[in-house]
């Protein structure tokens, strides 16, 4: 529900955002321009399924942020792959450009179009394929809804192994196009292991079959894997086959609050220790969201008064087991200093002492929300800049305080929080509203902070429109020459989501 | 241990092997032939590390299972990657074609020379580079054994996330290489999920980067997945990134005896209700495996007289909590009838009355050598004809009595056993000897069963030189047409690992 109404409450305080084009001062490329006799063939192919009403275009427009838009005059809607794929043979021979959209929930201006590109919505493809109980694999077209699918695979006693503050808008065929992270990584890995199989349709039209629902295939190479992450720039994800988890029976959460980041990373260690296999999550925050969530959400937080503070979560099969390891660990954590203060919510029970300092809610929901809405927070503080880091988890937090120092009041805020466990972490700046000088401060200056450590400028958020140009700080030239050789070998006339995911010049 | 020993009996038992290229009657490409100035240049790039004795050579022309067997005349052990990028310049300018090698336990013929390719050989890049404790990041050199990087992160309170038979003797390089499968996918997921990174260099000689040690990282296309699973063809791996899960620090194995194939699906399912997180490996075994094991290895089961058994590993952080989650399986597995025997045994107990049918024992290695040791025992039963098959699970055993059935007194033997939380069979069928007519009466039923359940015809042993032409049994024919695509663009020469993986016409 979060993700819902984070979306409704961005979408329903509309805005006017300058034009892509207009802001970054790019050119269109060469494409054909959509005209009568185009929109007269899809009509016919999908009747009442073609959309060229400029106001109902305007939200498919623009991003989630509002930070860029573009001026599509036609959006699609197939049903099928069949559909997709007929469409797509057409914009290939017609030089017509493509942007594929899923729930368009991305933060990197990779899901809306930058000019009149055609936006192909796979928002009526929300058909469930097949469930195996035995082997807990989920076949499903692209459009499905991340939240939906997990509760359907609830009610079956799985859960999607994925999970994301987007999660009540974003489609699976962009989670997996777009590589999504999310809060459970740490526990169920990254979709290049949790994903099966993928049916894609490419630039020319032709649709390739590799949707196997099986746990190992080592026949021939893992074409899925290109297009996973690829950000609808090498093909269109029309299905996907996902292995999903057993639902936990029992899941604890405990928040709590650390004097410093160096009491953050050591909890992080000793919770790792001490948990072990039933750890599904370690998140931070520090006191600047809370702060915002607070301020903008008028969420309140049972914890308080601290600089930082971790959200961990427990999944596990043993109730008992798991209070028990939960207990042992927060023992050894407020003995030792670690952690100053805190509160613990289970799933199942309502009050059970545990020991003087912990209160035990039926609060979970509220907590996870305290970390789920920064996100949407942020976007009433003002303009945001986002940047979405893997670092070392050590220098993790030493960018926010470089950062900070930096900019001092040019900034309105500058807050870090993210998926420590997963050495990721998203930095946040928000100033009134956008202005080039205060972009200038900030890039290159934190892409090249993290090129010294060897980290990745885009964990989990992808590049998109917004961060292509800055990719060589994470990969050597070999990489981009040779990904850009994907890209010509897989879409020849390069109509699938130009001007996103690989640098123009280069 | 196991792995080392396996290999060591195998070779020790050395014997005249037919020459790939008479037995499968396959034409040698137009590559040129190594010349005398050739063996003079590599002599002079590194000096004592080039292989030309005949004698020398011998056991790294024949695969280990003796199935197939080359002549290539020359081995070349570089131990940087700068040399293995100078050996590849030379070879694609020189238009030689070049088989790369690890530890040579490959089970399709995709680790020997069919023709005289050179060996490449990656024995001497055993350097470990680096490992951190925090984050359970290793980066190491190719050449690194399996076993080895086991014991040196052990020590470190960490494990590698893959292990299987062949670890005494195979090379990580290679496992990446072949996507290796193995004991604990069913817990720490497929390499696409736990390799972070790769430093391959291209059939041309040029080195691409990609050894990244983060655990996410979003910018731009996935390259290094194209070379996992690619068995040598598109690139030779020189470097891995993995992610390295701790140490358990309770680990416990159960030896079950079950009645019926069916029974063996509902104690799996069972088990994997009531053991949750802390189930790291389900394998099963027919009693056919067992007598095999008993006759050529003499070793003893502890347990004996059922047509099926399993074997069930628990991996937790603490032990008393996995011992009670075990018991409770347990007991409900007996009094439901699932099981009918077993035996117990846990890492650091010696005695431990749990109920009256189970004994505990200090026998965890001899257990588990029962359920590794099947592929040696196999060995010394004549010849063998391997299929390593996927099959949706409830499938799994109908292939191993469909094809005993079909065969009846021209085969030896016809055993099923494998890793069934993955749903992966073993099929292997024993003969005295090599025939043609037994492999036609084999071939293609096997391929065309499995097909006909949408499985996969090579699970976890890639297609190498023995499975190439059956691709089409599991992939579509766009998807193999892309392969070659692929191939002929990281290879244009086609200078790698000639005659494997991709079928030689379509």
């Amino acid at each position: 529900p979060q993700g819902r109404r984070a979306l409704h409450a961005a979408s329903s305080s509309f805005q006017e955002v300058m034009l892509t084009s207009e802001r970054y001062r790019v050119q269109r490329l060469p494409f054909s321009h959509v005209s009568d006799s185009d929109v007269a063939f899809f009509e016919r192919m999908m009747p009442g399924r073609v959309i060229t009403n400029p106001e109902e275009l305007k939200p498919f427009n623009v991003d989630w942020l509002k930070s860029v838009r573009g001026c599509s005059k036609l959006m699609l809607k197939p049903q099928t792959t069949a559909e997709v794929s007929q469409a797509l043979r057409y914009c290939f021979e017609r030089n017509l450009a493509v942007n594929p959209q899923g729930g368009n929930t991305g933060l990197v201006g990779g899901s809306v179009p930058v000019f009149d590109e055609i936006i192909l919505s796979t928002v009526l493809m929300n058909r469930i394929i097949s469930f195996d109980k035995v082997s807990g694999i989920l076949v499903c077209q692209a459009g499905c809804i991340l939240e939906k699918l997990n509760e359907y695979l609830e009610e079956q006693g799985f859960i999607m192994p994925l999970d994301l503050g987007a999660k009540g808008s974003c489609h699976i065929g962009g989670n997996v196009a777009t590589n999504a992270g999310g809060l459970r990584l740490l526990r169920y890995g990254s979709l290049r292991g949790t994903v099966l199989g993928l049916e894609v349709v490419l630039a020319d039209g032709s649709a390739l079959d590799c949707l196997a629902s099986l746990r190992k295939d080592n026949t021939g190479y893992d074409l899925k894997q290109l297009f996973i992450g690829s950000e609808g720039t090498l093909g269109v994800i029309t299905a996907v086959s996902v292995l999903c988890p057993q639902k936990p029976k029992a899941v604890n959460l405990a928040f709590l609050g650390c004097q410093s980041f160096a009491k953050v990373l050591e909890t992080f260690t000793t919770c790792r220790a001490m948990l072990g296999e039933i750890l599904s999550a370690y998140e931070f925050m520090d006191e600047k969201c809370m702060e915002l969530v607070e301020r903008h959400l008028k969420l309140s937080s049972p914890v308080t008064g601290s600089p930082f503070y971790v959200v961990i979560e427990t999944s596990g099969s043993n109730s008992t087991h798991d209070e028990e390891k939960l207990n042992s660990f927060l023992e050894q954590a407020m003995t030792s200093g670690l952690v100053t203060d805190g509160t613990v919510a289970t799933d199942d029970k309502k009050i059970k002492a545990s020991t003087w300092f912990i209160w035990i809610f039926l609060i979970h929901q509220m907590l996870w929300s305290l970390r789920e809405r920064i996100t949407e927070a942020l976007t009433h503080d003002g303009y945001v800049y986002k940047y979405d880091i893997s670092l070392p988890v050590g220098k993790l937090y030493d960018l926010v305080t470089d950062t900070r120092a930096l900019l001092g009041r040019s900034a309105r805020n500058v807050v870090g929080y993210g998926h420590l466990g997963d050495g990721n972490l998203h930095l946040n700046i928000t100033a009134e509203s956008y202005s080039h000088s205060l972009l200038d401060a900030i890039e290159p200056f934190v892409y090249e902070w993290t090129a010294r450590y060897n980290g990745s400028i885009s964990a989990e958020h992808g590049l998109g429109f917004k961060k292509k140009q800055f990719i060589q700080y994470s990969k050597p030239s070999e990489a981009v020459f040779l990904m850009q050789r994907f890209k010509a070998m897989l879409d020849p006339k390069a109509i699938l989501n130009p001007y996103k995911t690989l640098p123009s010049s280069f």
